[in-house]
């Protein structure tokens, strides 16, 4: 097992990475007030673990209050959130129950936020069961839920006491959910180490084949990065932005085809070829190197342009509700170069634009 | 004008006391991160006072978009938060425009809650408009709904930017407000300043005839004190729940007898008397300090026992929900003498039982 710290003064907490994690329970009790935690899971991922987690912090002597919610982005909305709040009350949970978050991203950004909210917050432990949950949701403290105008619109900032990164989880995930994890371990790599991305090119078939070593590495690696950004920056008023890159058209694609059809992953990684492509038109990354990182995100797998079915004029319009949108302006996370990301807060539409249109939508 | 700082580090804040303040909203401007703000009311402030409001932002140069919500303690809930949730995104407010509460706690808490989470965190400015509001709600960051199983459940702490206490508007407030509002000015005295207290008793009818100088000094004290304990203990773990006296048995009061039929200050009230009689039994308080404390209670026109409609069995029952039950056990606020409370963490149920069949329920 390695531990990756999280700095953030009275707020910092560990990342634990390592296989058979979820029988350390005891890793999860050392950080609780109480010896109780509410576990809010899925009706995919409870049938695989919530058992063995419950039996593992039953020998840490630590009671569960399991909410099972249905799965899917779907359903991160206020009608689930609503039923965590009320199990939670039902069972009488008080401030110093912990809530647990096993799943993927959006039961840790939905339990996060009942953590944040419920009786004005309550502590919060993550275990991730997607490599795209373990690389990058559970680093930062960012909870929230989706509004039918918006995704994440409705949100908060709250840490989790401590995050347990399980590798064996990994081996039941779906092939398409693998792949949408490893957008957002490319993501980290090519916003600051290029060092990891040739690394992720020499190793692409190895974390494609879950070969334990590398998906360890690259997990160790992809918080690493995330978690040192973060640190400078927990409230993203500057360079936490550089994580958002490939997001705002990202995030644009998801709302515009409608919660679910994409994944996260897959949104976020058409999204960084898009953001990179207009980097490279605005006289930042070279061509070949643009070309690089959109081979490496076909190679995962991962789609590489946005779905024709939204037209520029809509695309354009769905961007500019994203919450990344300041007083008009686009701002945007383009690529000076792999390995180097910078803040561009004024991004002309126009230019936007040219670059959707040449896409061929 | 006075000013009372709230020192919290990072965010701490100024509360402006004085009359005349709706139309000084350079106050506000120079705390705003862009010349925008969505200003939350309901339809009863709002006829009054929403226009001079903006009238005066536009003088500032601020734009507004209004959101006006109904009226009443029983709309403090997840779907009145919702309505604001969607005007926020409908008129495509972001992270830099400033959500500014003008009405009574309710509009306080509940577009506080909306600053805190939309977008995980705007700016948010309150102008209160009820006494309970200046001298209570308007400090310590506290935000929040109700859920139908407890008052205030879900929330969260966000601190406003700044805080105008404008006198005028309380020449509008219905009289039993204004008594309801007293109640929160009492417990300020009796948890911290007997001398306060002793001015209470001395210039209790100069309050309910509302003598603009009385209160004044009533708003700028309480706020002090508040202030004071907010910033020991901001987030509610040690000295902040002496605020709190009166509130868990008020708290049962409301929720027995359903949000909106007696008003949070006369549900404290009430509490405030149950929890001296309590303290006076267990050694507390002498029996003639409890005598002036009911007095006092009485003079502002304000209950001071329990609805007989709650039964003692129902009224333990809605106690230990709750939320400053910690792990079972009673946790209550009670008083050493006037002017100085202390926190009981393992008050037994029993002496509560005894306590509240003396009052013959």
């Amino acid at each position: 097992m390695q531990t990756v710290r999280v700095a953030l003064a009275d707020r910092s907490y560990g990342i634990h990475i390592g296989a058979g994690l979820l029988a350390r329970s005891e890793l999860i009790a050392a950080v609780l007030p109480q010896p109780r935690v509410a576990v809010v899971s899925n009706t995919t991922v409870a049938p695989l673990y919530l058992d063995a987690l419950s039996a593992s912090l039953a020998r840490s002597g630590v009671g569960v209050v399991p909410i099972v919610l249905p799965d899917g982005e779907q359903h991160k909305n206020r009608q689930t959130l609503n039923l965590v709040y009320d199990a939670l009350l039902a069972n009488r949970c008080d401030r110093g129950t912990a809530v647990v978050a096993l799943g993927g991203g959006v039961i840790g950004d939905l339990a996060g936020f009942a953590a944040a909210t419920y009786q004005r917050g309550v502590p919060f432990v993550q275990v991730p069961t997607t490599l795209l949950a373990q690389v990058d949701s559970s680093v930062g403290g960012k909870t929230g839920i989706n509004h039918p105008l918006g995704k994440n619109m409705i949100g908060a900032f709250h840490q989790p006491s401590v995050v347990l990164a399980d590798m064996d989880v990994l081996r039941s995930l779906p092939e398409r959910e693998l792949r949408a994890g490893l957008a957002e371990v490319i993501k980290h790599a090519a916003i600051r180490d290029a060092a990891y991305f040739d690394w992720l090119e020499a190793n692409m078939e190895a974390l494609l084949a879950r070969e334990p070593d590398a998906l360890a590495y690259a997990v160790r690696r992809s918080v690493e990065i995330k978690a040192e950004v973060v640190a400078l920056d927990e409230r993203e008023t500057g360079p936490r932005a550089l994580l958002n890159f490939g997001h705002t058209f990202g995030h644009a694609i998801e709302t515009g085809l409608g919660y679910g059809e994409w994944l996260h992953g897959e949104a976020v990684a058409a999204g960084m070829v898009m953001a990179a492509d207009l980097s490279r038109r605005l006289g930042g990354i070279d061509s070949p190197a643009f070309e690089r990182l959109r081979v490496l995100v076909a190679r995962a797998g991962l789609p590489v342009t946005a779905p024709p079915a939204i037209d520029t004029d809509r695309f354009l319009g769905l961007m500019s509700v994203d919450k990344k949108a300041r007083a008009g302006r686009l701002r945007l996370i383009l690529l000076a170069r792999l390995g180097a990301a910078y803040i561009s807060d004024d991004t002309a539409p126009d230019a936007v634009r040219t670059m959707l249109t040449a896409l061929g939508r």
